[in-house]
């Protein structure tokens, strides 16, 4: 009679909905039923990202489709401007530098979010390419896309935004705000498991594509995009993970992405509340809706803190990354969550500070985030 | 009521136990939890490629591994072969040029097997790598792989091998034949649905692999191995396939490799037989125990048997690819299929062939098969 509780920034916990759709019969792929039901999840994702733009995507988890902005829209030797301030962000340098891009690397202090003059500074019309991140997972942080792409924009150079986590929780309008490639996974706002990735690609980073020599075959965005026309795949797609997906689209467009943006603003305030009145501290000076980074408490061992929680209470929250790894802990709140979880949360939390020896009144956290979602 | 029969080469029907596993809770994948069962899945895949070699594991669908194969042991202007006689052997030439490698593609008939010799006589010290096909979907041609790599193995190059959708029906020791990387996916014999990739990895390969130059990130065979070691992955592995794959991995475990070749032998027998004894003709001279492509019946629109036999029966055959389309279609007999499943194809396809006024026996398929199944 265990229940479990995932607070992990993806995978996130999975709706009953989209659970069930998974153990039905499997079908073919190369079939009207399976392009019916690919539509619906090509149409929900446009709504997600905001766009009219085409949208492709892949059967893989979202490194993936990171691999492809970059495989597709550059040349060897082509000039890119990328943020290091967590793992993610990172990831981006990592990928061009293994492609052979000239990767011009922002270094900000991790939990801080890049500041969008300093891309601008460095902006010239040689640079083919910007890549950042929404929401950067390792740090809880929330970079301001809206305004970077403001500033790329207006450039020769397109901009490429790692939305994997962030989406639906920070606010991202692809079209509005003029962002060329944003990209999403299946296993974090969208609630369904790993294994499936996406993009939005521009007329602009179309036009980039055309003349790119770099190596690609299984992320190709032309082939990809000449099926998904077709609402077809050139490689055998995800075909449960698919049919999972047109579930929590359904949820998603049914509940509307602005009231979404409401409620996990909502929760991520209640964790703030609930850490700051437990005397915790947020990691991040820009925090994200999607996950919250808090700082360990003095004196408190957060791996013993996580294992207790998760092999004791059933409740999983994620450790930090990297050089993170003992510093932090996070708190996801995207996806299938809701206020009640986030109590459980809170509470859970508490139970474990009190375990290892932390000093704080009882309660004191859950009142602060009900207060926030009352 | 109505039911549904796959005879599609991937993918193949899911058994209920893997379905209903892949309908629980999610669970995080950077746990002991996740390690264990992807430890698990790793020991399965050796068992059923007969190998002590590393496996590497992906999130993706097969043609993402022989991306991999291409672009781990590769460099630009490296000299291969490959052999095009299909759509998937024709694949891995097209990957092979996307990757600029320097291809000799064997052009071999399609419905034909390679010849071993032909190989060897192309070989020399130059060659890095000769990339063949187990069981060449598109035509149900088995290859003599088992030759082809007392050739291989004898020189420099490394032989790799698409065993997508041949491995647990057309035998496959990589280890005795001394196969370095042979690759296989989810949808087929092993029984999952569509989303997950692997291959074997040699000494040989790896040391081909420690020079290569070709750019590569989501499918790095070194960074996967790395984590592979740990019984983990370097980037989101696909959760609930890997579960479902424990599942089938522990059925296929218990059959016996053997057995299950036998039982697939049989099963393919008993459609060649059920078709001669109907008065059609198989397309290959080699066939593959996995699929069998049968040639359409003079004046018999294809396209339109295997629409009524999917919309009106609930039966789903495939039909030909590329070239082939409207001239074959293909029944497969891997993964979950026995033989009650075989009569019921058999006996689809007789219905079929009556509606659209072809002459024969009504039964005469059917009985064919039963006798070489009793």
């Amino acid at each position: 009679m265990r229940k479990e509780y995932l607070y992990s920034p993806g995978p996130t916990t999975v709706p009953p909905e989209a659970l069930s759709v998974m153990a039905k019969p499997i079908f073919h792929h190369r079939t009207k039923r399976h392009r019916e039901m690919f539509q619906e999840v090509l149409d929900g994702l446009k709504y997600v990202l905001a766009t009219q733009n085409d949208v492709l995507v892949f059967a893989s988890s979202g490194t993936g489709a990171m691999e492809g902005s970059v495989a597709n829209l550059l040349s060897p030797g082509d000039k890119v401007i990328t943020v290091s301030g967590g793992k993610f962000g990172e990831r981006f340098g990592e990928i061009c530098r293994a492609y052979g891009a000239k990767v011009d690397e922002i270094t900000v202090e991790w939990g801080h979010a890049v500041d969008p003059a300093e891309i601008e500074k460095r902006l010239s019309d040689e640079v083919k390419a910007v890549y950042v991140t929404l929401c950067e997972t390792s740090t809880g942080v929330h970079n301001d896309i809206q305004s970077i792409a403001g500033i790329v924009s207006k450039t020769p150079a397109v901009l490429v935004v790692d939305a994997i986590s962030g989406l639906l929780c920070d606010d991202l309008l692809v079209d509005e705000w003029n962002i060329d490639v944003a990209i999403g996974g299946s296993q974090k706002g969208l609630m369904i498991p790993p294994g499936v990735s996406f993009c939005s690609v521009s007329e602009k980073a179309w036009a980039l594509a055309e003349s790119s020599r770099m190596p690609k075959y299984y992320f190709d965005f032309q082939k990809t995009k000449k099926s998904a026309d077709k609402a077809d795949t050139p490689f055998t797609p995800a075909v449960t993970l698919l049919r999972a997906l047109r579930e929590t689209l359904s949820m998603v467009c049914g509940e509307g992405r602005e009231n979404l943006l409401r409620l996990y603003a909502a929760l991520a305030g209640a964790v703030h509340a609930g850490a700051a009145a437990l005397g915790l501290q947020l990691f991040s000076n820009a925090p994200s809706n999607a996950v919250t980074a808090i700082n360990a408490p003095e004196g408190i061992d957060v791996t013993e803190l996580l294992s207790f929680l998760r092999d004791d209470l059933g409740v999983t929250f994620a450790g930090g990354q990297a050089k993170l790894k003992g510093k932090i802990f996070r708190i996801c709140s995207m996806g299938y969550t809701n206020e009640f979880d986030i109590l459980t949360a809170m509470s859970a939390l508490e139970f474990g500070l009190k375990k290892l020896g932390y000093e704080f009144e009882l309660g004191a956290g859950i009142k602060a985030a009900e207060e926030v979602l009352q």
